[in-house]
């Protein structure tokens, strides 16, 4: 299983170190973090560094492509070239992955038109605006394209990618070689759950 | 706040970064991502390199120490001059902190003796040996040492500490800000939830 994951400047590193953390555990696999150079790639906050050891010119083909998201997801939107990397590495893929504002690069490449798909939960109305049709769901799939909510969702979604590609056994041993009982001290980790006051802070500071 | 976050050959990269991204949404923040020395530091799944900007020594003190777990953290234990650097920082810092194995470090490094602590639910005998009362809490607070256990449980210890350090209404804007919203397709991150064949799984994959 060839996993390519890309990174770029002002990604959002949980994004895509929840997902690796738990597809690296496929058996067989093989993980290739792919920038449009290689090279270290610094991410949001401004204090961590992934690093790219492959260039996407060098990446052709994948059997999981997985777009993560964060304020950079823009610059990628008006990239032509790293667009036709994502569209060319979803014709031969088996799934196409994005977490958080990585489902607004998917629909810039064109991929998620008339489909269902999900993105962080300010950012629902952009969604609409590559014709998907956005949904508050954490996980959605649609054939083959599997989008997820915002930055943390990655780790639901890809526990769902190891359940379909291996089974109920190694998706439930994933989830407990990596302990993931989630016991977060409130249950405000949805705009539903969470008290008003705070919904209107997150989103005014999410602008 | 100052966050030192130590990195290290073969350690898990979601131990720290799940810390870190609700970490450095904590106002005024500098996260270091500090190493023996500079420079990329492969992780334990052989495909991620994280990027050390600092060396230990250049790192001098901290308000945060966050210790992720991995496999390489036997080598750790073994290295005397990274063991003086965890009691250097612990000396000064406002919580000194652990993922998964990184409570061993703290073990090694003997700030564990007598205190209750936790770490990844396969390794409660090894804790032991430091002289920590090993618990399967998913995190442990004794003083200002806070351990959590396997993995992804850092991110639920990063979002207790925002709520001490900053109060309720960031620990839940942070959380929403993550969308943790925790949607596992199984109900198996713990070894008392997990059926008991996975948990033998895992126990003998983890030898």
């Amino acid at each position: 299983m060839k996993i390519a994951i890309l990174l770029y400047v002002d990604m959002t590193a949980l994004d895509a170190i929840g997902p690796y953390e738990v597809l690296s555990r496929l058996p067989g696999t093989q993980v290739l973090f792919t920038g449009e150079m290689r090279g270290p790639v610094l991410t949001d906050t401004g204090f961590l560094k992934l690093m790219a050891d492959y260039a996407t010119s060098e990446v052709s083909d994948a059997d999981i492509l997985l777009v993560p998201g964060g304020p950079g997801n823009e610059a990628v939107r008006k990239n032509a070239k790293l667009l036709d990397w994502v569209r060319m590495i979803h014709e031969g893929s088996q799934f196409t992955t994005s977490v958080c504002t990585g489902s607004l690069i998917l629909g810039a490449a064109g991929l998620l038109n008339g489909l269902r798909a999900t993105t962080h939960w300010t950012r629902m109305e952009m969604l609409r605006e590559f014709g998907a049709e956005a949904t508050g769901e954490r996980v959605v799939e649609q054939g083959k394209i599997v989008t997820a909510a915002g930055v943390s969702s990655g780790i639901d979604m890809a526990l769902r990618l190891v359940q379909k590609i291996s089974g109920d056994d190694l998706a439930q041993g994933v989830q407990l070689g990596i302990e993931y009982d989630p016991q977060p001290p409130f249950d405000a980790g949805s705009p539903e759950k969470a008290p008003s006051h705070i919904v209107q802070l997150v989103r005014e500071a999410m602008r």
